[in-house]
């Protein structure tokens, strides 16, 4: 069992994704221990820094939790839903865009709710219509999702913020593919919940509640960031 | 006197540029009175909503102040140095730069402190090093402080914030350039107050101080902010 | 129509509570213009900057809105349970109260992810059970809310925190027994709302997500504060 | 040597200050290796919890670090100045204050920016005034500063805060008179960036710059911390 290196940056991303596929698929179970930090150097032939950045990330996104003084242990297993919609290697860079997302949008929705102008409000208010709407279809909520999140930033009233959204385009699209894959599969009310978290990012913005539209956006992209990872489906 | 409209979007920008100019060439003096939102309308032929936008930045950079009731009123004067190093016209598109920055750097230098390796904090150290220098030397600062925001952000272990770094990385720079344009002719006291902000930061990374190192990051984007539209060059 | 005054402080909540009272109970309705700063100024007796005050803070609770240029329009209208729950001249203090709470517990929350110890871990777990069938019962919800937010504070590992929570307790238990109030007679899907927001606390505890535990701790009291002004009692 | 249980909650703080006293006064130095923590389970007959909180506080100071798989090392030694100035037993107390005040006061000066009213604004601009002579005069800084603190939190206009903070007054007093005992024996240009702190949080608050305002006195409490722990005078 040996990583092929591509890029130096990308070996962390790589060693996470295959410990995340074997807690997937059930090779390791919740409350397994990991192998230890040198067993992993030697079984995937990686360095000691590579495996200390892929547990990080393991322990961030929950999926593995640390005892002090007796090692890591699986904590849960993510959707199965998740392996059938992207291929676990593309999951660490969906969950690395949503870290940059949570810092970029909680201040477009803050800076929204300062400037935004009367036809911006109504841009918002139409894209959350929409994607009420493709949630009680049951399709086409990826492209009302990113078109919501992306009327936000343009009420920033400074571009920069949607021009980086457009540049990272792409893997926020697919991320929301996943998401929104997972909660189709859910309950009426994961559904229900998602919706709910973007009116209450459009209401801030709405009542030029600054802090309130920056809150609600970043609680909003912490919460869809558990979705992707967790299994439990109706989170 | 009549605003050429490029972009809708850059509407605004172009009001803000021009009253910027006057505030900066002195047309337009400390404790002067704006014209009303209806005559900038006139002149300027623009709608209502661009001239609330233009006034809402000048007031968001501490240049106009409000007086309930009364109207805006002129509050700073930014730096003669200013209109040496940079067209007006950039002025906006640099401010709109750094407010982005605040958000994606504040971010990457919290997970930079937990996540850096080893190699990652010497790349780091190097380049405050080298900026130190540069600052001894006067000349170079531009390329040291973007190698030490850019080692930061390499060291938050997620790739995507180098790229959006890189991506807005002329303006960044140019950013810089004029900051640092303004710097150099200021005090002693200045340059070691600029320094030592990116000391704070690097130290924060160094002692595994998350907080800290977002806290020290968005605190010296906001200074260099000001440093820019300020008049007093020993801010 | 005259305030009698009290302590200076308390003149801008006793014109606050005036407002609410005729907003509450219908006097002025969703829509509806203000008279000006300088007609409640007569009307009332008081000065500009507390007439000021009191409209600044109906505006932060997005009961009144502000449309530049033309004065400040009644926006909704609270819960009428609120005024058979609390005197309205209370409803200020409640406020104020949430606001600091805001301030405090979001920290709180976040240091206990980061230092609790299992047995501080298994308070907060029971203070949920508690919680829980509180609410399955329709009784006791505010002793067990109270009891939950104090096993987070004290989980802080600093006594500080718990000393504070305690200096505030009556306002604090006072707030929490009216929106419990409003609860009990809202919806099903209220109550489990009001639940999941401290799920999401705790299990940001459990698993050491020190961000995630301060944001879903300042969201839960936005949501809160939200929930004791708003009219509609399934927020 | 056996700690002399007090209350419960105490025992790691009692635990911080011996290891404190000893990085004080030598016994430990700059790059020791600390025992491991059964041995000082067993040296000061405490329960593993409790070695635990004292060691992630003197983690959290950056008074102490930890090498991943080979334990906790001395990372730096306070000023000698702490330990003529305050009994070490106090010191866990004093800094268990501060981190209160940081979230308490971050929001006060932000709401201060949103709300202040003129009479306000003068009211924290004399006691900048006044702060700026005592460090002239060096002498009178604590109640300079205090009277600076709480003229700020009286302008959030929720008397809470105000409540609050002279309910941990004595703490919060002592904490300053230790850290400005510590500045006067400091540089002049260590005074000189003490009092620049308070300016830029008063400036911020007189251009009701609400974030900017809550982050300047975050950055100033935040520093004030490192002051007080950190052994080298100038910082």
């Amino acid at each position: 069992m040996k990583l092929i290196p591509e890029r130096k940056q990308r070996l962390g991303d790589q060693l996470y994704g295959q410990i995340l596929e074997q807690i997937v698929d059930g090779r390791l179970r919740e409350g397994d221990r990991l192998p230890s930090e040198s067993q992993i150097c030697a079984a995937f032939q990686v360095s000691r820094p590579t495996v200390r950045e892929a547990l990080m990330r393991l322990h961030a996104d929950g999926l593995v939790t640390t005892r002090q003084g007796s090692g890591s242990y699986v904590q849960k297993r993510p959707s199965g839903h998740l392996t059938r919609l992207t291929r676990i290697s593309d999951v660490a860079g969906l969950l690395r865009c949503t870290e940059v997302r949570m810092a970029l949008e909680e201040r477009s929705a803050l800076l929204a709710a300062e400037r935004r102008t009367q036809p911006q409000m109504d841009v918002i208010a139409r894209a959350l219509d929409v994607l009420r709407a493709s949630f009680q279809r049951k399709e086409g909520q990826t492209d009302a999702d990113y078109a919501f999140h992306r009327a936000v930033a343009a009420a920033s009233g400074n571009t920069v913020f949607v021009e980086v959204l457009d540049h990272l385009n792409d893997t926020i699209q697919q991320a929301m593919a996943v998401a929104h894959g997972i909660t189709r599969d859910g309950s009426e009310e994961r559904a229900r919940r998602v919706m709910e978290e973007h009116e209450v990012v459009a209401d801030a913005i709405l009542r030029r509640d600054a802090e309130g539209a920056g809150l609600a956006m970043r609680y909003h992209l912490y919460r869809s960031r558990q979705r992707i990872t967790d299994r439990q489906r109706d989170l």
